[in-house]
């Protein structure tokens, strides 16, 4: 059986493997023009680039390699374990509560196999449950991989794919709540494009993901998942776009966050997302859901709570993200109003200023109708442009200070404002307003 | 005396404030196109901008105002609260160590008016004396402005600037210590700029600054400066730069941070400045210097601890610092490429990562000789290509992985090294060894 030998391989890497005489759990060494690996040949995800094949290392990660890129390989030998995903048929619970999972790239689950140190994304829910079976007493779960990607590059054109999905769901099935994995790198952008784009969702959106890939003994992504299908399967969930993440180091807690306030804070560790200038919504500790009191620092515009449910699927995608750093010069900024865009972001230093080298562009700029804001590098804070002259020159030259947004969910929003509303005064109203959280009245006082 | 009546102005503001018969500490109102303000007239450093006016506002902020802008201007009182700094001598006690202070634009000490709630910076030893007398009982201090500028605006030239006067005082003076007074917003770049240029400094060189101007009761700035001279006059002190800044909000200590791993986490909070990924060298503590004893955590390369002092004033200003947002084009990189850049520093997702639409134009700016290094945009944890195939192929294109140096950091150190170093392997190499405590062994656990 090729889905056997050769599982998930297709097109040219499968008549790569069979030209070679390999197969899956086949220990080779590979020589290129560069390097050399040694590994074991990995079972690979249909949906993945059908250019790689995938390799796990001795050090316990996984690595693709291009068959273009290959000048020699040579069979070491075969790994005894025998991987299989037993497609166990655990019988859903018709009473529990329905949660789809929706794949964005990142690990939804995967199975262990100690004698190769393998790893399979379990994308069925047979083979979730067989890797999880604890998740079929939380919920009815449905699967689907809505693509397959490294999440840096993830973009526009994905959210539009995720927000088409979620009305589907919305339109076609009555779920109690959803959850969406998603690669960490740009989960927090992702979280902030569906928090704009849908207003008042009937259940509960939650985004999840792994910081250590599931093959490793610390990894998070049975922790983050049981969380999440256990919020979206509640009742007292609430009915907006959330981040579920583990909260500590250790195994203790996970935090829900609001999907506008949320920032990947380190590059490792399992605790890496923070919600940044406020407490998060709350937490999930021993499979009790709690909601934190300081809520009110986060709250989401009131007037919008009474409107229908609303999904808007446009961004305009000519909208830069500029971080200032000295000696930064007026070009950055040209080539922004050269090539077209609508929109800039600036981090700009402590209270949102930037040099004043770069004043008169951004007054050509707005002059080209490009709508300019500025927001904080600290992360923490709020940004001022009255408090200084320096400030009030940056105000006079069109720039609008948005408070303490963070500067990758400005960035998100105004793409999303740019994309659904036409009129500059609307839109830079709209910026300086709180939509869905992402400004908060103050921030609480907390250790950063 | 035109010294009393208009204290400070000269030139265009001069003979503005005699047309209109104003002088400091008379409130006006003030009307311009687009606004207009009330306040009451400051005196001035008379090395600032020759061409602003400056306005104590009822909201206890001090603003400027361009003459050039005004459309009327409207007397409306006298503010009864004489000021005057009253110029007490104040014995020099020549057996106290002598620590000279070089103002670079932050308010080094200010003297409150409580009448006016004006403020004007005393920069004269005699001055600061009067504001902070026990600064005296320190140290020998003598004061030098170096520019007065917001610090939004300093940048390579000013660095040298800095470097110079600091040279001289090795070559012409034997200071136990200095201590520079800097705005927070560009604070942590002056400070690596200064760890990378100085290899074994004769003395402790220490820069602080103020989140709180010094009118407000909040006000850091004398909490600061006095443990900073405290610090610099001290035999106990690491000759090295540091920052010495608030460690908590309230006045219980000040942190002594390494000046290569240092980051404003906070718009205006006083305890703003962080060490990212390390511990702080150590804290003042009611007079008395502590030292960490994690340390070795951010040892300085071993090396260089024998080299004699030597400095080096070269900058390569054509670096860029690129943060990666989703959807970025490669135009913004195509930006530096046709600028004639020789670095750029990118601020990549979790191990560094960018989108994969960069890779064509990164391997053209490789071509073009321009050294291309990437850091985390998380800002705690390590870089790490070697995980991910994206990674690999982004080693493949060219990119230098520099492991936690943080982005600001980076971007400093390679605009130093293409300063100073001509070969592109001799600066790769050193991009990727600890110089100065930039890049750590590992990062102790904190929480962040």
């Amino acid at each position: 059986m090729a889905e056997e030998k050769y599982a998930g391989y297709r097109g040219s890497t499968l008549d790569w493997l069979k030209k070679q005489g390999l197969e899956v759990w086949d220990e080779i060494e590979v020589t290129k023009a560069d390097s050399s690996i040694k590994g074991v040949i990995l079972p690979r995800n249909e949906l993945a680039d059908p250019n790689f094949i995938s390799l796990k290392l001795s050090t316990g990660y996984n690595i693709g390699f291009n068959i273009e890129d290959v000048l020699r390989v040579r069979k070491i030998g075969r790994f005894q374990g025998k991987y299989r995903i037993p497609k166990v048929e655990i019988a859903q619970k018709p009473a529990l509560p329905f949660v789809p999972i929706l794949g964005c790239g990142g690990t939804i689950a995967s199975r262990l196999d100690y004698q190769t140190g393998g790893t399979i994304p379990a994308l069925t829910p047979e083979e979730l449950f067989s890797s999880f079976p604890e998740i079929a007493e939380l919920a009815r779960v449905e699967t689907s991989l809505l693509f397959d990607i490294f999440s840096e590059n993830i973009s526009f054109g994905h959210y539009v794919k995720i927000l088409t999905e979620i009305e589907s769901l919305i339109q076609n099935d009555a779920p109690q709540g959803i959850v969406l994995t998603h690669g960490t790198d740009t989960l927090a952008f992702t979280a902030a494009a569906l928090s704009f784009s849908i207003t008042n969702p009937p259940f509960p959106i939650v985004i999840t993901g792994s910081q250590r890939s599931s093959d490793r003994p610390s990894s998070d992504s049975f922790f983050n998942l049981y969380n999440s299908v256990l919020y979206a399967a509640s009742p007292k969930a609430k009915k907006e776009v959330v981040v579920i993440m583990h909260e500590k180091s250790s195994d203790t807690s996970c935090t829900i966050h609001r999907g506008t306030r949320i920032r990947k804070m380190h590059s490792s560790r399992r605790d890496a997302f923070k919600t940044i200038g406020g407490s998060p919504l709350g937490r999930i500790t021993e499979r009790k859901i709690s909601f934190a009191k300081e809520e009110e620092n986060l709250s989401i515009e009131v007037e919008l709570k009474d409107k229908p449910c609303q999904i808007t699927k446009k961004f305009e995608e000519k909208v830069g993200l500029i971080y200032h750093y000295p000696g930064i010069q007026p070009g950055v900024l040209d080539y922004y109003i050269e090539a077209g865009y609508k929109g800039i972001v600036l981090a700009g230093t402590g209270l949102g200023h930037v040099s004043s080298n770069l004043i008169p562009t951004i007054k050509k700029a707005n002059e080209n109708e490009i709508v300019i804001v500025t927001t904080t590098q600290c992360l923490h804070g709020f940004t001022g442009l009255s408090v200084y002259e320096s400030g009030r020159q940056l105000q006079k030259a069109g720039v609008v200070s948005v408070f303490n947004i963070l500067p990758e969910t400005a960035y998100i929003k105004l793409a999303y404002l740019l994309g659904n509303y036409r009129k500059t005064e609307k839109i830079i109203e709209l910026m300086k307003q709180n939509l869905k959280g992402e400004i908060t009245i103050r921030e609480k006082f907390q250790e950063f």
